[in-house]
């Protein structure tokens, strides 16, 4: 796990045995076979399949887009080779219990793996995230029959999985999707309908494809409350599991994107010849919330990817300006002495330190996400159990939305620090900035955030998630006091806290009586509360950092830890007291943007 | 000039003679024969090549880049076209004299000619005003012999020019470069030596190329202060203007890049087979100062290049904007009504806002520069040119950078609201992310520029050049003052102008006694400077707007000035308030980023 190309394993090790304590997870029930041992174990093979097979095609892969020859999608054969090879290591299941074949890794440690093969090569992993996040919704809301039909398959890798929600003319608004599904005398359903941007919509990477399909059955409801979730396979699936003839889901067109080339990106059309099958997933009309379940795993996949192409950027930077010598101090202008590495130069480290700071804070942040999840799933109490789940509902749109914008400033200076070298395709930065722009808008754009964050997540249940938050963050600040360098960082972030906390309150009558107006300028509400978030987790480290330092007995630890704190330190002295602007402006309620007419444009 | 799509021409309009009262310029001697009529009609031609020879082959070639068959470098057929009609129509030489050819318009009128051929293909003119800055130093520094083999060459288009500087070993660091150029004995100069990232290095478009390279004579002092620059063409000249032998200048090789795919960018070797020939422009060791010459309009062209790429991306989303459907209102989400177009949503409408006030402000700035210059070259007094000179000097940074980062970031949000329609080549707005993000490294990063702006620009002359931007800037304010809803603006940026002035005053010790330490944060000071001055170019465009509008009788003219009104306010209340946060961290004189060791990331 030397390899710094692809992740800075001090710091994963860090993280996760550190900050987040994952060790004591192998004290549950679930995880008793697990050791520290077994997680090292996973998360060499991890990196050793992520540098070996994946990251070696990066660039490949975005030079060769998918290409539809008439018949089929054609990749470079290094997709297909390194997700064989992700497949056999048994990866897609990382999670999973043993019976289907899964390791049973707490979600913390699979997400950490997962991690690797996003930087290593997003395109590439995406075929593997989008059917484990397919295969979490029929695992939890499909029949005894969906599972055995497809869910081995897509533990094993036999089969991939698609999420196929968007339409043409609906784009994020999931009330006005058409896409019909009239059920047959078997209890199936025809589908009939365009869907747009189903990733991995067609390929030959796997036997077959599992799409999830929302659409209305007709009668029922309109709107958001009528849309129902199906399965449709690509090829057919016998009873006992054999493939059966084609389904009627044709490929209508490959879209070419800016970046992260290398994943199919189609528009499908079901049922174009009336023999497109479906099977309900669950309820009718539930679609919906089951899709949301997998949208919110989604979200944290998205988030995690943002931060590896930022990490991954970084790592790049940090090397260039380590070995490339350019120019002399401002106060040492002499020609005749050689020139300094640039990581010299305070703006560079300037640039460097961002990059630290935004993609460790929101890698710090997306590890503690996942292990939300295996709170929320395997917490000693009910109690334990629920503030996870509610705690975790509450970060979705900060997991989803921060890294996408930060970790792409991140890939920004990654460019900068390499100048005109990094804007050409010779060096790997311009395609992490590419790959990365596509983060802010799948899975829920910017804005949609902005909107579930203050119009849904803080407000709900009378504020008690954002309660739960605020006591987490309070004990970070209590701990933090115990360390004398971390005491104008606890203040600040108390005071940012509590500015945070007084905007909600301020906002909350106008949000039940003017949405409209109160949600105008959710976007400055969601940027000041990622702020807040970000900080707390890089409190957190330094924490940490702070503790094991006073021990530390190697240099390279010294330094790391070092590191930790200044990163800390610039994120606070630079970032956040940007929280304050942003919640001021917040709650003032300025409408300026409501009331610019369109024809004054 | 009713085509939105490469320029708002109300805007336009505005701007040149609403805002800087273009018009008044035709009572100088030198622009006698002009009036607006002929200034006009030169916009309208500018605007009708623009759209019917760049605008479109944009797309096409971005997807077929520069192609090196072993002989010569292949463009698509649709790039010379478009130059052949720049240059039939006379652009080249749109400021120079009528003896040249030229049709002697002011900068500000040329400027803003060329702004829309940047705006409709900025890959393609790039060999236009590569050529124009090249043609300025010949025409300032060259002797009577350069000028008549290649002046009226570059200015007629049949020679176009370059500018060869960078080196593979030196970057930015001009002081390390190593090219030499050794006197023969008929004056002219054997030039050696490999220089990198050359726009416009070779191709087939013009019938010459002529190369302004950087070297040192040998025995020269060492760093800057021994640099000359040379005439190096590609096909030597003769004295009749004949062209005659291929000279000594080799393609190395084509750089692939992320954006600006139509315009070559070369690595070149001189002098490989020994006979590259060059003749000295003025004296020897002179060389940086005649290339900053040049480099100090190039500034400007890179930041009216990046306002245009911002602009475009701007009227493409404000298009999408209005004819999308896509969703409800928040506070109705009845499925069965129709949807609402995007612009009817607050958060697209902040997006198209943010981008007026971006596009827009940088759009007065870089105009205003170029009003300065004509000022410096014609003003009607020796104080007059001088003043000019200096302000235009104080503020080249800040032209170059501000729509550098914020133009792009303009371009970011058009991507954004196109959803993931904007992520596709099959929308335009892509690309001119891609684009864009070239111009802060080109010309001086981003990097360079804040040094230069604090470590020189604001303290040359003892703070001379800021007395008069304040003095400036302080007008404005004043003229504010008659208008009651600029009254809030008038104060805010009074403060902040003080603020800027107190922190100049409270690093100038530093300056002297530490400047690595007081340069470290000098991207903040950067950043405040940049939106003081953009909140300036918003001031001085609403007290027009604002005295405009109470005459107004038409009902567009009215919308035109709420807008500029609207995006005004925008900027004072949603960016200016940042810079009293950057200023305040610059005089905190802050050294996170010095103190972090190298061995800490």
């Amino acid at each position: 796990m030397q390899d710094a190309s692809i992740i800075n394993s001090r710091d994963l090790a860090f993280q996760l045995f550190e900050v987040l304590e994952a060790g004591k997870l192998t004290q549950r029930p679930r995880y008793a076979d697990h050791s520290r041992e077994t997680f090292n174990a996973a998360l060499d093979t991890a990196h050793a399949v992520a540098v070996e097979k994946f990251a070696t095609h990066n660039r490949l892969s975005d030079e060769h887009e998918p290409q539809f020859d008439g018949q089929r999608v054609i990749l470079p054969a290094e997709v297909k080779e390194a997700l064989d090879a992700l497949r056999a290591t048994g990866f897609l299941a990382a999670g999973k219990d043993y019976e289907w074949g899964g390791m049973q890794l707490p979600s913390v440690m699979s997400f950490a793996c997962l991690s690797l093969f996003k930087s290593a090569n997003m395109a590439t992993s995406s075929y593997a995230m989008l059917t484990m996040a397919n295969a979490n919704v029929i695992e939890r809301f499909g029949s005894a029959v969906q599972k055995r039909k497809y869910l081995q398959a897509l533990f094993d890798g036999r089969a991939f999985g698609t999420m196929a929600l968007t339409e043409p003319q609906a784009g994020s608004s999931l009330s006005d999707l058409v896409t019909s599904a009239t059920p047959n005398e078997d209890g199936t359903y025809s589908i009939r309908g365009n869907k747009i941007f189903i990733s991995g919509g067609d390929h030959e990477l796997s036997e077959n494809i599992v799409h999830l399909v929302l659409a209305r059955i007709p009668g029922g409801p309109p709107g958001v409350r009528g849309i129902s979730l199906f399965t449709v396979p690509k090829f057919r699936v016998n009873d006992d599991g054999s493939l059966g003839e084609r389904n009627d889901v044709a490929l209508a067109g490959l879209i070419h994107k800016m970046g992260w080339r290398g994943t199919t990106s189609t528009m499908l059309s079901f049922g174009e010849r009336g023999a497109c099958v479906g099977e309900l997933v669950g309820e009718p009309h539930q679609g919906l919330a089951y899709m949301f379940h997998m949208m919110n795993e989604a979200r944290i996949g998205v988030g995690l990817g943002a931060v590896m192409l930022g990490y991954r950027g970084y790592l790049a930077s940090l090397d260039y300006a380590r070995e490339r010598p350019q120019g002399r101090r401002p106060d040492n202008k002499n020609p005749l002495e050689p020139q300094l590495p640039l990581i010299e130069h305070a703006d560079v480290r300037r640039m460097l330190l961002a990059q630290k700071a935004y993609v460790e804070g929101a890698y710090a942040l997306c590890l503690y996400a996942a292990r939300l999840v295996d709170e929320q799933n395997t917490g000693e109490s009910d109690t334990a159990r629920a503030e996870a789940a509610l705690l975790l509902d509450l970060l979705t749109p900060v997991v989803k939305s921060w890294p996408s914008q930060w970790c792409l400033e991140a890939n920004s200076l990654a460019i900068q620090i390499h100048g005109g070298y990094g804007y050409t395709r010779e060096y790997p930065v311009e395609q992490f900035y590419r790959d990365n722009r596509l983060n802010m808008i799948h899975e829920g754009t910017h804005g949609i955030q902005a909107i579930d964050l203050l119009g849904r997540k803080v407000v709900m249940k009378q504020g008690a998630a954002l309660k739960l938050l605020a006591r987490e963050v309070g004990g970070t600040i209590e701990a933090a006091r115990a360390h004398a360098p971390l005491h104008a960082h606890a203040d600040a972030l108390a005071r940012a806290l509590s500015d945070l906390n007084a905007t909600v309150d301020a906002l909350l009558p106008t949000l039940a009586s003017e949405s409209e107006r109160a949600l105008a300028n959710a976007n400055a509400f969601l940027e000041a509360f990622g702020h807040v978030v970000i900080a707390w987790t890089w409190l957190r480290q330094a924490v940490v950092a702070s503790a094991a330092l006073a021990g530390s007995t190697s240099a390279a630890d010294t330094d790391f830890y070092r590191g930790k704190l200044q990163a800390c330190q610039w994120f606070f002295r630079w970032e956040l007291p940007r929280v304050a602007l942003m919640l001021s402006t917040s709650r003032s309620l300025d409408d300026t943007t409501l009331r610019m007419a369109p024809q004054w444009f």
